[in-house]
Parts: C-alpha cells; sequence; structure tokens
C-alpha cells in the first residue's frame, strides 16, 4: 500500500464552479505523485466537470478511502448518494446542494479522525444554500482559544488569534494564556509539518506595539513560549510584522485580530491564497474563493486556488513543509 | 518671473544621509521643468553632497526665496546661517544640528505662511538630534480632528483618521463629526490639487465594517459628506478597501486608524513612499526614510524616495494631480 496520504477535497457546492476546479487541478496538478487525492461529492457533477472540460480522465465511484487516488489517470469520488443529481441547479443555489455540502463535510470528518484521511479540503460552498438548508452552522468556524484561522499566500502566513470579534472586544479579550495557546498550537502543528523550530513573529496590538495590551498581555504570553523553547520575536510593530515574514525573515505571523492579518494578506496579493484552521485534530483547509455563480460551466474558472490548497495539503500532511511553488502573483 | 511654485526642502539633518539624497534628486530629477526648487539648510552641508557624489552643480546662498530655483544648474540653498557647519559630525547625532533642523522646518513654514513658498518636503531628519535640542516638539505631529498623516505609495494613497493613539481610544473617539471633518478636507486637498471629484472610500472600523461603530459613527459621518456631494463610498470592508485603491477603483482611503493603512502600505510595497501632513495651509510633505547613518557619506543612498516627494510636491502644487512616475516597486 501507497504511503502517501490521503487528501480528501470535497467539490464544494456543486451547482459551482467546484467541481470544475477541482477536477482541473486533478488533471494538471501532478498531485497524484504527491498524495491519494479523493474527492468529496456527486460523481455526476465530477463526470459532467471532465466532460464539459474536455479531460481524458475516468470518473469512478467509490465508497472507501481504501485503495482510492492511486490512478492518476482516474478520479475517485467518494460518494454515499447524498445528493440526487437532479438537484444540481448550475448557478443557482438550492437547499438541497446545501444540505449534501454539510453531509459531505460530516463524511470527510468521520474519516479523517479515524486516521484513513489526513487532510481535507473544503471546495468552495454557498452561504446562500447551506443556509436555506439550515446547516451553516456546520461549516467548522473558529473559536477563541481553540482554532485560529491562518492565510496562506506564498511566503506571507498569518495566524489570526481572534476572528470575527469586535475591535473593542479583542483589546478586551488579550491575554497572555490566549497568546501562548496560539503561540503552542502554531510551533507543535509547523514542527509536525516539516517546519521545525519554526520562526514565528507576534503582531502587536497598538501602533509600533507600544500600548498597554502590548507589554501586559501580549508580552507576558510571549515569555511563557520563549521560556519552553519556542522560536518566538515580539510583540513587534504590526505594520513590520507582514514585511518580515514576506522578505523570509520569519515563517508566520501571529496577528492579534482579523483586519491585521486579512489587510497585509490582501493587500499584498491574493492570488494564491489558501486558507486553514489551526488546532483542529488534522490538516483543515479551504479554498478561498466562492461559487462564482456568474462564470459557472464556462470552463474559464482559474483553478490556481484550488491546486495550491491541494499542494500545500499534501505537502504539510506529509511533512514536508509549505509548498514551495505554491507563490502569489 | 515663473508662475511654477516654489518647493522648499529641508536636506533633514546634515550628519545623515540627506543632503546627498536632496542634490541627487535634484541633479537627476528634471525638478526645474516642473517647479523652483530652493533648499534649506547649510549651504556647506549641500556642496559637500555635491562634491562627494561627483556633480558638476554650482551651488549658491541665497537669503530670499524670491527669484531663486530657476537654473537648474545652480542649487540654491536658503540658509540664513543657522547652523556653523563645524559642527556636522558625519554618522553622528549631536544638539546643534538637530536645533538646526528645528530652525530650518520653522523658516521653511513661515516663508509658506506668507504665500512665498508653495510646499515644504522635510528630510530625513534624527529624532535623537532633535531631542538633544530639546526641539523635538517642533516636527509637526497630527492633531486629532485637524490634521491627518497622509501615506502615499503610487497609487495607494491612505489618509489616517487617528495616528499614535492606543486602539481601545479609537473605538471611542470615532465620532460621525470626526468623519465628517476629514472628508471635507480630503475632499477640498484634492480639488485644490488638481483631482477633481475625488472618489474616496472610507474603511469601517470592525471585520467587513461590520459592527457597532460602523453603523452608528462612521456611516452617518459618510452620509453627511455625501448629502454635501463629496464622492464617498463606505464604510466598506478593512480588507478589501486598500486593493480597490491600489487597482485605481479609489483615489484615495481613508483608514481608521494608523496600523490600517499602514500595514497596508507596508505590506504592499515601501519603495517611493512618502508622507504628507493633510490639513495643514500648505503642502507639506516628509520623506519616508530616515538619516541612514551606516552609509552617510559613502553615495550609495537611494534618491527614490525624495525624489517622489518633491515630484509629488511639485505635481500638486500645480493642481496636476499627482505624479503618475511616482510609482513604488
Amino acid at each position: 500500500m501507497s504511503n502517501k496520504p490521503v487528501v480528501a477535497t470535497m467539490t464544494g457546492d456543486p451547482c459551482g464552479i467546484g467541481p470544475e476546479v477541482v477536477v482541473k487541478s486533478l488533471a494538471l496538478g501532478g498531485m497524484y505523485e504527491q498524495c491519494r487525492p479523493v474527492v468529496f461529492g456527486c460523481t455526476e457533477s465530477v463526470q459532467q466537470a471532465v466532460d464539459m472540460l474536455g479531460l481524458k480522465l475516468k470518473v469512478r465511484r467509490v465508497s472507501d478511502v481504501e485503495g482510492a487516488g492511486l490512478d492518476p489517470a482516474v478520479i475517485d469520488v467518494y460518494d454515499t448518494g447524498q445528493l440526487d443529481p437532479k438537484f444540481i441547479t448550475p448557478a443557482k443555489a438550492n437547499a438541497e446542494c446545501g444540505r449534501a455540502c454539510a453531509a459531505w463535510l460530516k463524511e470527510m470528518d468521520a474519516l479523517a479522525l479515524a486516521g484513513k484521511v489526513q487532510a481535507t479540503i473544503m471546495g468552495p460552498i454557498n452561504t446562500d444554500a447551506l443556509k436555506m438548508a439550515d446547516k451553516f452552522d456546520q461549516v467548522v468556524s473558529v473559536e477563541v482559544g481553540k482554532t485560529y484561522l491562518f492565510l496562506i499566500t506564498g511566503p506571507l502566513r498569518v495566524v489570526h488569534l481572534t476572528d470575527h470579534i469586535p475591535l473593542r472586544q479583542v483589546c478586551d479579550i488579550i491575554a497572555p494564556d490566549l497568546v501562548y495557546k496560539a503561540l503552542r498550537t502554531i510551533h507543535d502543528d509547523f514542527t509536525r509539518w516539516g517546519i521545525p523550530n519554526p520562526r514565528i513573529v507576534v503582531a502587536g496590538l497598538n501602533a509600533h506595539a507600544y500600548g498597554e495590551e502590548d507589554k501586559t498581555q501580549i508580552a507576558p504570553g510571549v515569555e511563557r513560549a520563549r521560556a519552553e523553547g519556542i522560536n518566538v520575536t515580539g510583540p513587534a510593530s504590526p505594520d513590520s510584522v507582514f514585511r518580515w515574514c514576506i522578505d523570509g525573515e520569519y515563517d508566520v505571523v501571529l496577528a492579534m485580530y482579523h483586519d491585521q492579518g486579512h489587510i497585509a494578506v490582501k493587500t499584498w496579493g491574493f492570488v494564491g491564497n489558501c486558507a486553514m484552521i489551526l488546532g483542529t485534530p488534522y490538516i483543515h483547509m479551504s479554498v478561498a474563493h466562492g461559487t462564482a455563480f456568474d462564470i459557472v460551466g464556462k470552463g474559464i474558472a482559474s483553478h490556481e486556488m484550488m491546486l495550491t490548497a491541494m499542494r500545500q495539503a499534501a505537502n504539510l500532511a506529509s511533512g514536508k513543509g509549505f509548498h514551495k511553488d505554491a507563490v502569489a502573483a
């Protein structure tokens, strides 16, 4: 049997560009050399995407990941019949597809927790469809102190201590323990993924990291991590740390709040971007674009972000560190 | 007499790279076609820089800006004897030079307020030297609700509503009137500088501009400005507005706090960056680098930021809008 990690990719909503970008990535990306890719979704939607793109690939429905994802000429689709293909309405959201997306995510999660899947990638979901199905809460969101949104755009890698929280509240909840726990998670995850002794830089909260919270809340958390041998610097000036990371001086930035990291990532360059949730028991990645209903079925959707996510997932799950080709424009 | 605006450039601390980058910019940049450049500083330090760089330029001491800055073969230095050249200690800060910098700034300011100078540029000052001279407070800093730090890096232009204020306090002081006043200043200044009907986008305070302050404090200020005919959008998602500006959809972003704007500018690209203070009666610009004591007198200091500042100042003072060549790497 292959020792390569199984990378499970959920197509995303079959009414959107998800199936297209997934099969395009598998057709062009040489993924089978790096991992065993298995698609989670509706077999018919994958077959439609293959046909539409004129790809010479066989699509095979499987009900087990054992032995799947080995043949580059075959796209294996783990499909337990969650969606009747008649419900696929291209470029239009519907509840059935939303419900199916939630079910596929659940299936991937169960197999990952059972150790049969080493990494999962969530293709572009449709928020409306999930809400129609009353399943929006099943998309993993971050929980302060437990899980962290991690954005990757080439060399710019940013973990967010907090996510969608009012800025005023961010000032209140930042505490040494919260900072320490995030640093411990980053250190342990990166080490496992093949980045030994990761160089972490912590952004301060205030301008030039010169403020009350920087001194009393962030610095002690950083000190504790450092005392335990974690290679961490900061709190440092928030307007400098992201550039340092791009320039290769650090492997990752720990940002204090949503916009610190998102402004850096989205202003610097969004191409090749992918997102992860840190603090989960397995590699949990998602593409950074949506269902793009305006270009569904035209064969023009770019598969770049999906391919980047697959490459990153395969590399990290193999303990080979971040993928070098996955660089932003 | 020439109708070109007089652009006054203070060399910055003569112990640093200021005089070098000023004379290099004047030698290479074709500034005399756009304005009447007059240097404020110590004539001997300017002469030394010209000699060190091997430039074929005459240095002339003047005590009036009338008739100055007309001959491209001559660098006119407005020098009232504020500094005895014997106090120039290359690559080493001293109080005398700090005191002289403050005096030159004061002289430029007086001439600008008298209408004899249309724009001023502050070359790289040395904070230590100014503090030794107890003159640090004479460097114009921003005052909430009156003046605003404005950073320019190619197409990315960002006005900051607040500057060095704790983030917690930013949440408290943002108010409709504060937002409105900044928008009025931007609109009026840009219009005067040759950018009619400037397209302004306002960053929200919270993630996705989805928060209490965005709705109750920022939006009403934007509404008031819009009702008065100002071309303004927002509050919009802080992680998107800077990219929109880079892509040319807006002329300027109004950022709510220091790091919003600074993270965007410094992560995207710092080359060609220059800074202005908005809300002053004349164009008030400064270079975005320091005295660089480690490379003083070697002739290797880049004049790019200084030249950008001069070009922007000349263009804006002439009512020609932002300089197109002044683009970041």
